[in-house]
């Protein structure tokens, strides 16, 4: 005879395109809660099992997904808490939440991006506002809106401890969701920070014309120099050929509905940073992380020539043409062992 | 005072897009040769600067490139041989040469593939062929008619003896062909010869409508998988990650001009593997490296799903959906120590 053991309440903070999918499919599996800040997105949620603002009318979420505006109604019933609030509101929400959860709860991040000022990870943050709870990514080539309507997709949970992550990626895995897992939370959170940067190169690319093999190069070689950086600040380069990194990188660069790949046509099309962050409603992380990639080069002492030409257009007002001739005029060499181009 | 030396003959051998393709660069660079066994082709080449058989009638070859097809001018006048000709006849084209090539020459090949019958990569027919000449691989995302229209791209030039393949890259670099360099021979053919059957996996998924999530998902698995297998082989599991793996793989899953991909979207629409094979006018290398690819699983003792899902539809009457169904079913692990889909 088998135990009924309680299900334990997953609890996701935030309200927007990738929460509101992550617990549309954790409501699946079990009792989720979805804390939103909008009484009219809790309402769509509850009433019309819809996310209207952030995914649209067609997408039709679980009907047992619960949403509430009540903070501490979902800190307090938390046993696995979601992190899907953006990286500027990150560590606010963490705070809010100290006061509140309960010991031990495993916090997930969903958010690809670093703490700006501080350029810290989202899990370093967690384990500075939450020492000892165990803090995990899950991260790959996701986007919301093609999981949400039901597309095979996969991502990766990356924990220290690999037997809780075995056991919270059953909680985020369906049939059409596969959620491996990793212990290398370094390297996941870096290939998130740093990719859109990359998805910037690939775009300011698409508006000179290039061809698929220029593509297929530019991206092998983003993931060398984002494998660079990774090791050098612990994590391990397989990350980076896997979902999170190379994975990842694919659908940024290729999908249309990459905000970071479009930065990057806008800019070569000759609009200024500042038009293009100004006409679009949702941010480009990518924008942000290049000055910080080059200040982490800078620190480890590590050539990133992709990442500085796409720093060079994008915060010192170079073109894209002079980009693009200052990578191609870097002399190859040997692939795995030289860093330049 | 810098003496003079005299420039190595190249002699590229084969007339197809690649070879052509190749033949012209090097002709930029040093007096070039370029054998075809056809006299129009010959002609075309030397009166049109034209390959217009492989390369349609805009592609302008650079005009100090000159085609013969006398292969005894060829094999006497080589200091470095670039073997174009497809893999089935590789063997004796050198075969042919052993009994008139200079020693030493180095010959650097085109081709991937492996050779029917024996599932030996190019350099090691090279090396029992033409036993002390060093033997080299060119292979990255490199659709010919690309480079030859003069889109950027890069390539890697794969020779145990990085002095001697730093040189040899000079001769194959423009400013708008990048040739990078490395050790691992192992490495770049072994995924050069299978990407190809992870190219049909992408076909069929297209046919199916999967997503951009789901494609980015087989490419990163398929990734790990030749990286997998590269290993045991004796590869680096950093070339997968490069120009010769993930590069090329890019390329080959996502672009129109695949011959490999419209094999997986044509199963996926129901034809059968000989109805398909008769309706293309070249070959689809996948198609024979599926079953290869599962006699190498079995001596090494690797599980390889993608390449079996493959396997099955192209050799054993599956069909698409039970091949994508299969791989789905499979429980995602540790992203990189599992060896499950």
């Amino acid at each position: 005879m088998t135990s009924q053991r309680r299900e334990p309440n997953v609890v996701v903070l935030g309200g927007g395109s990738w929460g509101t999918t992550v617990a549309s499919i954790c409501s699946r599996r079990g009792p989720t809660l979805q804390w939103v800040r909008s009484e009219e997105t809790a309402k769509d949620i509850n009433e019309n099992h819809r996310n209207s603002r952030y995914l649209g009318d067609e997408v039709e979420l679980s009907e047992t997904l619960r949403a509430t505006t009540d903070f501490s109604e979902a800190a307090e019933c938390a046993d696995v808490v979601v992190m899907g609030v953006p990286s500027h509101g990150f560590r606010g929400v963490l705070a809010e939440l100290s006061k509140e959860l309960r010991p031990w709860v495993p916090v997930v991040s969903l958010v690809k991006g670093l703490e700006q000022g501080t350029n810290m990870r989202m899990s370093q943050i967690i384990d500075e506002v939450l020492p000892g709870h165990p803090a995990g990514i899950l991260a790959g080539p996701n986007i919301a809106r093609e999981v949400a309507d039901g597309y095979a997709a996969a991502a990766v949970l990356a924990m220290p401890d690999q037997h809780l992550a075995a056991n919270l990626a059953k909680m985020f895995r369906t049939k059409r969701f596969r959620v491996y897992t990793t212990d290398d939370v370094v390297g996941v959170e870096i290939a998130g920070a740093l990719k859109n940067v990359y998805a910037i190169a690939v775009g300011m690319g698409y508006s000179l014309g290039i061809g698929e093999n220029t593509r297929a190069l530019v991206m092998a070689r983003a993931v060398r120099e984002m494998s660079r950086l990774g090791e050098a600040i612990g994590g391990h380069r397989d990350t980076f050929a896997g979902l999170a990194g190379m994975g990842d990188l694919i659908v940024t660069c290729t999908s249309q509905r990459s905000r970071n790949r479009h930065v990057g046509e806008q800019l070569g099309s000759g609009k200024s940073i500042e038009e293009i962050i100004a006409s679009m409603n949702q941010v480009a992380e990518g924008v942000k992380a290049a000055s910080v990639i080059m200040e982490f080069a800078e620190k480890y002492g590590l050539n990133m020539p992709i990442a500085r030409e796409v720093d060079a257009v994008v915060n010192h007002g170079a073109n894209v043409e002079q980009a693009y001739r200052g990578l191609m005029a870097e002399k190859p060499g040997h692939e795995v062992n030289d860093s330049h181009f």
